[in-house]
């Protein structure tokens, strides 16, 4: 017996076909849309990275690098994040003029373990704005939140709002100023973030799991119990309680102004969030994240502000500020809601059988159709079950067959076809003469 | 003095932005219109791959794999090429319909020489039609080859064909019958295409060189003699010369019949050439490549029918057809033939400065203009050298300043602005008076 290959993919990893393949690439294309319409260019970067270049920069991230050796013996990762090369890009060259706009829809990869549920191999959608402190870019990575989740179709969803400043504020008003004290309030905050239940008891729970001291706990509890329902109202409202640090001061201010420039129906589904941190150590000051509302999946987007990245990489100081959707999230929510078969995401695709007796013509017919229509010819014969079901699983709406020479059949697969009749009507006059069968 | 991190990149990768970025986009949008236009579904494979599914594939190439380990020891490689993968999803998944017509626009990666200019990561843009021997299959790759250059924009090209089932015509009408020896003539023949200068003393002089007999020689070259300037008029030519030898009978009958399907148009830029063998051992049937005529680049795509290759993954046998279009190589040839600056590959894009004066009114600004256009705020304050510069570098086709909270204050970039003159005139008119400035 033949010894066959081996057929399967590494852990983490996945093979994307049919619907799925057309729904990443309809969010894909939306996102690039949003970014695009937001003035930013695409880069892309190697996948393939020299390993230096990831040194130092994502603390226990870096257990997660998978490393390879090149021929020379060059020491090599592949690419952890879109982050650290964008700060690399922007060091290496000087012809990219600042500040800099740009999106990277690209692969990262993190030898993780799958059992949470982890790919190892995943998309990363980032945008960010390079070389400005003008707080408008601040507020544009708000709107693109919104923007980009409106376009996908998402329309019950929250984004959170929160400034690292602000988190600096609780940690002084408690009585820690130190920088570690404040990391370490941070990644609980953040931690708690993620496993939180409901209210204020669910965060003294959670919080003093991870060692936090009491007071910190507290100031935590009492801010939370001053967030009110619109953005300005929290605002407003901590504004007095901050009133004599002068940090947790300006991050308020800094989100106001944010908040100013962005339009009403937006903030409508904005919300400040004090339990918001973000995990990245590397944020300076407002930080976002998005989650669909009812669905219990996490954030699908989130971003922030990080003025000291980039230097890392060069002598100057480049503040910086950007987000990324998380493509694999989009895609579990999308699924969730029914949204692939809500929105019309499919193509409007026909079908052609081919038929021994007029493969000319029908090559002919599909050329024709091809100026105005994705056109695919089902090559051999198939009985009608299987052509029916080959036609529903590639998203086909019609299906054409060629009875003689100029005379088509047509067969709707789509209940709502007036569109695809009229078109078709129109289209297919002056060449051919038809005839519709019922499915 | 801080140590700044590492900024440099692995040979023979790239960093792709500017107009460079927003070229290749159009070219792989161009080249997946057409791929969708015939039919074909998108498909995404990983990155990293089992070793063991790349084994035994590709013999030299073998040597070029970049292979890695994971934390758990599993033996890792980058993905070679998208055929192999695809021959692995084709047995893996029996929820996929064949015929099975899909696309993959992916990274490939090999760790070769970079002496001779070839990329370490690279886009192959590849479309395979498995499981059906229908030629009307075989001729839709070849229309697509032609489709896909004409809608990127080439119009002086050659597409090349060949069959090897008539090099293995050649082989035994110079008494060579083995499997080995056909396949080191294709070689060859394969070497010496690459190589060849002129005619047929080129072809002596190169095909001597490795070794491949005096008689073998001397058919090619006879055969070479026999090509004319359509591709019917050269087959016609040929069947007599191979009339006693029914392998290459078969090639030459198959291929008249690929070329009855293929519309006239079409035709008149397809040549038949016996020098044409293709690299690939795995090849079955019809080859293909194309050249753009008059730059010393090589092929820009290539393909050709493979009856064979999926069998290793699978029990059953599945004949398949396809082809890939290299991106680098097209868009070398679209920067030689400076076509990215004649085809209006660039968006109408708007820039919009920044004035601490009138920051909200701008960002409403932008975001009453984003209905239609792609506009970006210029953030901070530059001087207008600056910024023409910077709006030139960024492809934009109009600045825009409000000088007050209702006047505009527009530069149009580009001498070509009728389009952009007359939308705007109407865009704007409603909400905001405009000055138009010189540059």
């Amino acid at each position: 017996m033949k010894r066959l290959l081996a057929n399967s993919i590494p852990k983490g990893t996945t093979d994307v076909f049919g619907v799925e393949a057309r729904t990443k690439d309809y969010v894909l294309g939306k996102i690039k849309d949003v970014y695009e319409k937001y003035g930013f260019e695409p880069l892309y970067t190697p996948i393939i990275e020299n390993a230096e270049v990831f040194n130092g920069h994502h603390g226990e991230g870096e257990k997660l690098l998978f490393k390879l050796l090149d021929k020379e013996n060059n020491e090599l990762v592949l690419k952890y994040d879109s982050t650290v090369p964008l700060a690399r890009v922007v060091s290496m060259y000087d012809t990219i003029s600042m500040p800099y706009k740009r999106y990277q829809l690209q692969q990262s990869f993190r030898d993780d373990s799958v059992d949470k549920g982890h790919f190892r191999e995943f998309i990363q959608c980032d945008c960010d704005i390079v070389a400005t402190e003008s707080l408008i870019s601040d507020a544009e990575i708000a709107m693109i939140a919104y923007d980009g989740l409106s376009r996908i179709g998402f329309d019950d969803f929250t984004i959170r709002l929160n400034h690292r400043k602000i988190i600096q504020g609780i940690a002084e008003k408690s009585g820690e100023f130190s920088k570690d004290a404040i990391l370490e309030i941070q990644r609980a905050i953040d931690y708690a973030d993620k496993v939180i239940k409901n209210g204020v008891e669910g965060i003294r729970t959670d919080l003093s799991k991870r060692g936090i001291s009491g007071s910190v706990i507290e100031t935590i509890c009492e801010v939370v119990q001053l967030i009110r329902n619109t953005p300005m109202e929290t605002l407003d409202n901590i504004e007095e309680y901050f009133s004599d640090y002068p940090v947790a001061l300006d991050g308020i201010n800094e989100l106001k102004e944010i908040l100013s420039y962005i339009p009403h129906k937006m903030i409508s589904k904005m919300k400040i969030d004090f339990t918001l941190a973000r995990g990245a150590d590397y944020y300076t000051g407002f930080i976002i994240e998005a989650v669909i509302n009812d669905i219990k999946l996490g954030a699908v987007l989130g971003g922030g502000r990080f003025d000291n990245l980039v230097e890392a990489f060069s002598d100057k100081k480049v503040p910086a500020v950007g987000m990324a959707f998380g493509l694999e999230r989009l895609l579990t929510a999308m699924d969730e809601l029914g949204l692939t078969q809500k929105l019309d995401i499919l193509p409007d695709k026909i079908l052609i059988l081919e038929n021994s007796e007029f493969k000319k013509e029908i090559i002919s017919c599909a050329t024709y159709l091809r100026e105005e229509f994705d056109v695919s010819i089902l090559y051999g014969e198939h009985d009608n079950d299987y052509v029916l079901d080959y036609a529903s699983k590639g998203g086909f709406q019609m299906l054409l067959e060629l009875k003689e020479k100029n005379l088509l059949e047509i067969t709707f697969l789509n209940d709502d076809h007036q569109y695809m009749h009229k078109v078709i009507d129109k289209f297919l006059s002056s060449n051919y003469e038809y005839v519709e069968k019922t499915k």
